[in-house]
């Protein structure tokens, strides 16, 4: 495993990291989870990733509860939530948002969820236009200054909204956001590779980008193709699969392919690799809900060597997406 | 219910709240308190207003038992005290007003009584000249950090106090005061209206308005005489009594009636109503000691709709108090 | 003459000062206006105060020519100019007003028309709602670091704005407001007495008042009616005459002129020492238009020791608009 | 003419505005930016736009002598220039860009050009990546302080440079970027209604539009393919021709075209009127060459009352750009 400080911190993160998201309760019960988190610690992944919104809190229940069952000093993994979305199914005012009432009581009881005494990292899941940021960041130093937080992030934020928070730091003293978790694969590259540049140069962030399978659109399973019980064919997520199945990125998809045969390697760990290759990236989080699939995107980490200027150079041929840095 | 946001922070509060002011203790028991919050919450009321003073700290126990009673979420409502005035019959030297010393020992006081861990609101019940403001702002900074107090505010402060405990705030870095609970209603205009439109324009801030209904004056039941039993005739209110039962003030009283006549309300919803059309305006106060009245002034919100820019300026001739803005 | 230090700056002014709001141009010409200025220099008064908008720039430049006929020190006297109103027949934006554009060609403006090289003082001549504080506090201390203007202030302002003004010099680090010029008399005393406590007790403040006589009210000329020709019977000047010509107001003048007459002063001397009474009060500014009013009116400083506690007592009795101070 | 505030500032720019881009010197001579600056200011425009880059400093030179025949107060008007991209036809290091070396120089030449003591807005005509984001504020805040500037803004950053600066103005106590001049028009939407939105909520900024017609392309002349003459023939704005002449874009213009002339009124008006319609923009620069153009394009301001709700709502179903916000 490699491991990369999470951008100007002193925290090291494995490049690869395990997230919860769409799989835990809903995709996974506790045994499948219990043995995917065991293998990607013994692989050397030390962040497991989670939100209150997850499953409406079941995800973090449930890792929780993984969690007490191993033997593993609380000081060699990482532990995240977010907060944003609430976990109830009815939300009263208050309840969601990015208020200091909620992002202090969600806390509490993420706290509570994981069975932990503290969050390594504390995502805000997304702005919210309606909460000044300098409430937001007071309540993340505050959360850090009790111990129950160790550095916070956020999560789809613009590039301006996160240099506002660092602003506002700035104008108080306070402790800054230091993480941002975006969507970050071949086909999404706009706030990565542009938005994000005058923050990866002026204050620096780590990142933890969700996604670089493109919700398993780039393992390669559907170049023929929707099969049944993939991701994409689960209740709620429609959006995705229209988001992907058009004609335009299936010829894209046959041809990153292409170039993987011709690497040796599989589309899907070709395409985890090429988001590890982006110096801003800290850590790729991967999603796999069984063993096979997660062995088999730990080999990514054996592509990234294979990744030259010239590799990279014919992705973005092929992608036609590099962002136009207009730098006069 | 409508729910505003407070000011600029991010805590939504329903439009009227609920308040155990002369009430609690004093005029109901634990039963009517029972009655009467559980109608409040049912329709949507998410603001208890409670302080030290209120019943020598009667009103906080009588508060807190209730809601000892109840299922509902700690993160569906927001509870406030205040202090100032102090709870015992004889206060000493230290037992009431800002010092550091007062406010953090009332605190604990109140969350004992209340039987939380945390109060949403604190309020400063009134200002106190022998305590430097900076002595006030550090210590409900420091319980704020200390998570034992979620935002902090003023009541009856004038405009140059509280933007003096701002510019304290910005020297030091601290989170300075983000509501204010003004007495706010048809007859007492200049604070709302006049004093603090510089703290509402430059740094911001929600208000939690007492007495809308002037102290039961606006109810209409004082057209023809002072009834038996009302808040008016409780001993230690005389001042009350005095401030209103002038000719002048009865005048104006039966026209505004001839107009809530004219709209098909009430004179007191339509106080209470007139209240909430100042946007500046982030609840109104009830402080109903029967179950009829509360669930009567619930219907202020129906009149808000009625308040054009039409009716406001027949209101304001009527009052003849409109603040004049020297705007040069 | 008594002088005093302004506030706490380390500006020392006489205790009574010159101006030309509605004397210079209106009602005086050079000749008048150069004798006056010169019996007040000769007795020690220091501070000559002007404005943009008195008489359309006309005042401003009537003194910037008596002043360039004397042999006198610059150093010996306080000049103050005041930015606002504009001085054009028809302004067009940008040409009245607090914007920094406003406020920086008004200053070019004035030291043209004074021909001087700085002002002593530079006032706000009223707040303006449509232009941020920052915008003016920079613009002020921008002026200062130029060398243009030495001290800066404010006119008519409230508490709450002079506090928002320092809030922001200390957000940024900035010269903040030093002096306010308030009108001040028997007849108004909230803002002196009541509005600007918390300033003058936190950040400081000195204060040039104007109007001490009440536009010629307390001179006692109108016990027995308006007089021609007086200052109340100009055009454009209705507003002053409507405002003081009560009964209630002149009942409590005949008191205060039997008071006066006990003590052996004049009333309008008892008025403007009573001004100097208060210790907030750097210096009452004199509108005098003839020779004979201004030397009485520099008698006043002989009543000043007159003024026990009980003197000020019984003024208070007669006047009953001494502000009430809820210290709780 | 109306007039608005140009973000938080003080400053008020008529809604409309002239701009001498790519018509002073390459398309018009002096005495038709004579007679087109007359209308304009006769008209209550009371912003003239210019930049170095513009006709290679000619631009500026014939805005000069235009405003040097006027009997104009310089009060009545606002001007601007830009620094960035050099003005000599071989530009030697330093002699572009935004070091401070070449924006002083840039700024002492851009004051000679237009024969005047001071700009009142001082725009960077694009970020400079090469330079730190430090340096640029430092040194406008340096060139303000020396009254040479009176407002410095950006042209072309996007949110999160723009954050940075205030960031850094923050940091060290500056006076920040207070105007951004963003291309706008009806198919460039992304940085007004998405990029910048964080800025206007959080420091506030006001936007001096440019290309409100999109260079012509939105005046309906090439709704039949392109006239001789017209800017898009011109020499060095090819890359204008080949962005706009796209079917697609042309079958929103016909709709557009339909719109318009069931409203009455031209599709230009309706073009200009529709950037005028978002309430963060301060104005609308027009770059007429002629003066029936000139005449015609005021004209959008009667338009302005006409953009109801519903009309908004039928530009954007027919334009089908507009960004959608994920506020989750």
């Amino acid at each position: 495993m490699i491991y990369r400080r999470m951008g100007r911190t002193g925290l090291q993160l494995s490049a690869l990291s395990f997230g919860s998201w769409v799989s835990f309760h809903k995709q996974i019960g506790d045994a499948t989870a219990n043995e995917l988190m065991s293998i990607a610690y013994e692989q050397g992944i030390n962040f497991f990733d989670n939100a209150e919104g997850y499953a409406l809190g079941e995800s973090e229940k449930m890792m929780g509860r993984v969690l007490k069952t191993k033997d593993w000093d609380r000081s060699s993994y990482v532990l995240s939530s977010k907060v944003f979305f609430g976990w109830r199914k009815e939300n009263k005012p208050n309840q969601t948002g990015l208020s200091r009432k909620h992002i202090v009581e969600a806390c509490h009881e993420a706290l509570d969820r994981l069975q932990t005494d503290y969050l390594d990292l504390y995502f805000c899941h997304r702005p919210d236009p309606a909460v000044p940021i300098e409430e937001v960041v007071w309540t993340m130093h505050n959360l850090i200054t009790q111990g129950k937080v160790l550095y916070w992030g956020t999560s789809m934020w613009s590039g301006a909204e996160i240099m506002e928070a660092h602003r506002v730091a700035q104008q108080y003293r306070l402790i800054g956001p230091v993480v941002e978790q975006p969507q970050y694969n071949l086909f999404e590259r706009m706030k990565m590779e542009q938005d994000y540049l005058p923050v990866f140069q002026n204050v620096g962030m780590g990142t933890t980008i969700w996604s670089p399978l493109a919700a398993g659109f780039l393992t390669g399973k559907y170049l023929q193709g929707m099969p049944e019980g993939s991701r994409l064919g689960l209740e709620g997520f429609e959006w995705l699969r229209d988001r992907w199945l058009q004609e335009e990125k299936i010829a894209k998809l046959k041809k990153l392919n292409e170039l993987a045969v011709e690497l040796g390697v599989s589309i899907g760990n070709l395409a985890i690799a090429w988001t590890l290759a982006n110096p801003n990236t800290t850590t790729a989080i991967l999603g796999a809900t069984r063993k096979e699939q997660l062995v088999d995107n730990l080999k990514a980490l054996d592509v990234l060597p294979l990744l030259t200027p010239q590799v990279l150079a014919r992705i973005d041929e092929i992608m036609g997406n590099k962002p136009f840095l207009n730098l006069a």
